[in-house]
């Protein structure tokens, strides 16, 4: 067996999410089936990030395990010709059998796009972005200092997650240009993110942008490391996955 | 009454083109719906572009008349709460009884998109390109010449129109950087365009960029003013009207 790297990019909308689940229809499965199709065997494939049901990516990372005598196939154009529309694959790279598409991670980087007008969405964006209304982004932006760097982030993990630390590191958040004067994209690199982290500190800093909580009332919920005092998560459609990171040690 | 002018965003890939048809699910009628709805009685709604179906818009203008006591109605919120996610209203003006949508236009600007990869198209971008594979578009950019003036577009339009003349004039072709690496947009701006006369210049285009007819055999096709002779017609998800231009003088 010979191990694959994949690239890959989907639209959450129509799926639940990455993860295999019976009867449901995931990224992973369709992969799988893909796989298993033109391997004619059952070929298990590992994401780098389990997003969630309606999350998007532009640079999912997979791996997974071939025959040899199967590493000749034009890879990217024989799976894409199987994958329906809203899933393809973009690279197809061979790698060494220690390369793990989640355990070798270095950092991932996600957006995460708002719109921030009230009275309409263009519907070419409807299933990007969360259409939260007016924000004061520039305290958004000093209240997002507050989470940099290596923390307990512990209150903005959701419920349903099996990581046995909750510590991780932001190395940045950052506000970009969205493709339209109405949105925005945040930034997120971190080592490594818990269930829902991204949408939860959007949440937050939503929160702060409208005015509803103070960026005092935010530390005081960092510090206690209680989900249930925490504002709500941001919605699935804003979020993208749009790179993982990886050393040169594989 | 008194007329409104309407901006109009939508995404066409489930529409059946702007105009109302018996029985099919047009632009034209969701908004003439959602119009007729709110003043409670029939309301006709007129597009400055008849738009085919599975073209895209970003800034469609209409103009329609409603009676003077529904003037005070908050529109572009009140038809958004209606509307389906893949139609919206992004500005509505009142104008003067003279204004025309279609008629008062100056000049419209259309973009199309191509993507020049075989191997994958990024499921985010699907609805809204066309997979052409690799062109050479700076031939395409020279070859995009003979187009700009007034000429007569016959051989680039597509039958089942009713205009009476076919000459029409091109002020600008060119080309800009896409979302991403991977795709281009050409943009067009004229005084007005033919029954698919974007996507017919667009397929002769991309037919030069592949290397399938020369700019001679371009220039004969279009002197001899031949639907028939000219090379086939560019895909409807790659096109979306961007802008329609008024003068003062309405």
């Amino acid at each position: 067996m010979v191990r694959l790297k994949l690239t890959i990019a989907y639209v959450g909308t129509n799926f639940f999410g990455w993860q295999r689940q019976k009867e449901k229809r995931t990224v992973q499965k369709c992969l799988e089936d893909a796989f298993s199709r033109i391997c004619e065997r059952k070929i298990v494939v590992y994401g780098a990030s389990r997003t969630d049901s309606g999350v998007h990516a532009l640079g999912q990372v997979a791996h997974c395990d071939i025959p040899e005598n199967k590493l000749h196939i034009p890879w990217v154009r024989a799976l894409n010709s199987i994958l329906p529309n809203d899933v393809c694959v973009i690279k197809v790279e061979q790698v060494d059998k220690n390369f793990d598409a989640r355990f070798s991670s270095k950092a991932k980087i996600y957006s995460y796009t708002i719109w921030k007008c009230w009275d309409y969405v263009l519907p070419q964006r409807v299933p990007f972005v969360w259409r939260c209304g007016e924000v004061d982004e520039e305290l958004m932006e000093e209240a997002s200092k507050i989470f940099i760097g290596t923390h307990d982030f512990a209150s903005f993990q959701n419920s349903g997650s099996d990581v046995k630390s909750t510590v991780r590191t932001i190395y940045e958040i950052r506000r970009e240009k969205g493709l339209f004067p109405e949105e925005s994209r945040w930034i997120f690199v971190g080592n490594g993110f818990l269930k829902q982290m991204v949408r939860n500190i959007m949440g937050a800093l939503v929160s702060i942008g409208k005015g509803k909580i103070t960026i005092d009332e935010l530390k005081e919920i960092f510090q206690k490391k209680d989900r249930r005092l925490a504002p709500a998560t941001a919605p699935a459609s804003g979020l993208c996955l749009e790179k993982v990171i990886y050393g040169e040690d594989y």
